[in-house]
């Protein structure tokens, strides 16, 4: 079986199929991956992810084994790849994992049966998250190709940015950045800092990210961080009427975007939500049949 | 779909159909509701009703996401109408919630394809702990127009007696207080409130409330209690051959009630365990088909 | 039905069964015991036997209730029993539970129409652990009469060495301890303590049990006790060929087993691990048939 650890081992023609596959799973609700079974480990909060994976699973007819990490070995001093190994030999055919980041140290050490997701890592990437971006931007735009996404907010600790900009690169996608002088990066190429305001009449995908109060309360005042770098009511009307706008959740309301632009009909977070069902349902299905795109089908 | 928030919303034809339909699903254990998902939101602790409202969504064949509040959203500042929003987004069909008592707050806001299902609010309600209540009272004694119900105990701050008064009351059963001075409430109407050694003679139900030992521990000493407002060995002695003894649990042993009445016939309580299991099936399949009860169907 | 909590209950016979049923189980995946629930009273953090559990329940085909302890009325002051017995007139038919070691005291109030099954009491029994073990060796050797097995580590406390003992006397093994003298005991019968050195080399199991950092870090330096009572790598070349190596999980690497060890094809421990899943379906399903060994029949 195949694992999905990063953007980056995918080419344009699996991320082709996956979204395919995932469109044609958008009301699907059936028994094509009866009998298989997954693990989630979580080892960060998460509400949407979670959920999203639990529904994903069991829309395939897949069977859930629950790790309360509370209760785990891991607090008894096991290795990660030991706990793995042992999870493996369970017998569990895909475990997904949301963690600190651990993912290069994992896999070094790989010999595992079962597949491997990455729901969230670190600071490293957030795949399913960037492939149900695309989805939702393909479902809009009709493809991806020639799109300008701009990307606002705190980039340099952002796994979100990191999975989309090197999965839209792939796909002929024009993707800028915008925010903080404190969250700029130079850990990823070929994206130019535009300014927040030009770049809002100019773009097709305005992507805010979360600003995590618990990291870097000391950057900015929220009332000023909202000014600055915010979807405030002035920059929603300048933005272009086909335009839309996407975050990946949990949205600071006030913070990143404003009451107004998250009841605007442009806003298309709810849609995310839907569609990063469907995406993982696809993510698990690829994983199962071993990750070769010629053996995809739709469902 | 529909929601059950409150006992204030259902007319006298509709609890009927919803005790008739939760006897009819005591012994039922099938699919009638496969492929529907609910979420179970439990932001207090909880065994029974939490272990009740599982086992009804599994023998209905429904399937069950798990919504770790540690690992929620919650903690990260998104607000609970946000968070409700993105599980509907999801696709959860029914929405069971344990809380601290924001119903009103989140139904203003609601726009919510999802039902809610309310399972113990604050001091607000508890209406299917009513219904189970209901449940036990009929299977009983035949029918419930006409009995005489005393409720014992905190009832200031007690979600349970609302519930049960608002469905009493409808169904034209009689509805009593006794208990400590300082857990008299003024706020639920036409309850007369009585001396607890007279009324355990007369009544047909003694339904004695749990002490919240980490809320009132100031006002009374336990052992004084349960001498002043306990049913103890005495008063089990005084209660009517036919009578009948409730208690939503858990029970606090020899505070509210000594364990010669817990091993007494007359004590009902694992039976109100079973029915609330029963009850809370016709609740979600009520639910389910839109609340309707011209729509409701026996099992 | 009948529940499983020490292996003293399991006489020659019924072990023989449980462990030929386990063997069929080992690649059953089915609906053998659809309709059947479960829930997990996990009151200790566990791994590997929560895991285990929840797989042999869902490749039997049963349902699995979720019991949170942080939710859970235990911390209301209910007694271990009436949530016992609550979670009995919910109308599930098995409890599994991991636990500080109360089985005693629960089993002289048991009035229960559900199976119990003990996953580890504090220092009690382990009982599926032992049958695991054994399961293990019966697949490597053929048959277990006339082996000759030393467990080596902290015995005074461990639950494992004490059901193994139990099961392997009845199977006419041969059954030593070695480990320091901090935790030697007199509770066990009929096992002879040797030297660790001298037992390396003659037996055909090596069981190492796992020190529990937290409990006994006063008594020995990590290092030292890997040099004295560690399957180091001196040890390793002094085994039999076709002797194997068990630990029940999970290991602290270089200070029970080292990692060469780990790595050695004698080491049975994910052998284990995936006989665990097994062992477990077999005793669930002989809970469910009344636990007379007249009803098994293979999967």
């Amino acid at each position: 079986m195949a694992s999905l650890v990063s953007i980056k081992q995918l080419d344009v023609h699996t991320i082709e199929w996956l979204l395919q596959n995932a469109q044609s799973f958008v009301d699907y609700h059936g028994d094509a991956r009866k009998g298989y079974s997954v693990v989630h480990l979580f080892f960060e909060p998460s509400t949407r992810t979670h959920l999203s994976f639990q529904m994903a699973a069991q829309r395939l007819g897949m069977e859930i084994l629950d790790f309360s990490i509370d209760q785990s070995s891991v607090n008894k001093g096991e290795s990660v790849i030991d706990t793995l190994q042992t999870i493996d030999a369970i017998g569990v055919d895909l475990a997904v994992i949301r963690d600190g980041g651990d993912w290069p140290a994992l896999l070094v050490n790989e010999k595992l049966n079962m597949s491997l997701v990455n729901a969230g890592s670190g600071t490293f990437e957030h795949p399913t998250q960037a492939l149900l971006d695309a989805l939702t931007m393909q479902q809009h735009f009709g493809s991806l190709s020639g799109l300008t996404v701009t990307i606002v907010g705190d980039i340099a600790h952002s796994r979100v940015a990191r999975s989309n900009v090197y999965l839209l690169h792939k796909m002929g996608v024009t993707v800028q950045f915008a925010g903080p002088e404190a969250y700029k990066t130079t850990h990823i190429e070929n994206v130019e800092w535009v300014d927040f305001d030009e770049a809002v009449t100019q773009s097709d995908v305005i992507m805010m990210l979360r600003i995590q109060h618990e990291r870097h309360a000391e950057h900015y005042e929220i009332a000023d961080y909202h000014g600055r770098f915010g979807l405030n009511k002035a920059r929603l009307n300048m933005m272009r009427k086909d335009a839309i706008i996407l975050h990946p959740g949990p949205v600071n309301r006030n913070v990143e975007i404003c009451d107004e632009a998250m009841a605007d009909p442009r806003c298309k977070i709810l849609t995310q939500v839907k569609n990063g069902v469907a995406v993982r349902m696809a993510v698990l299905d690829w994983c199962l049949q071993g990750g070769s795109d010629e053996k995809l089908v739709s469902a």
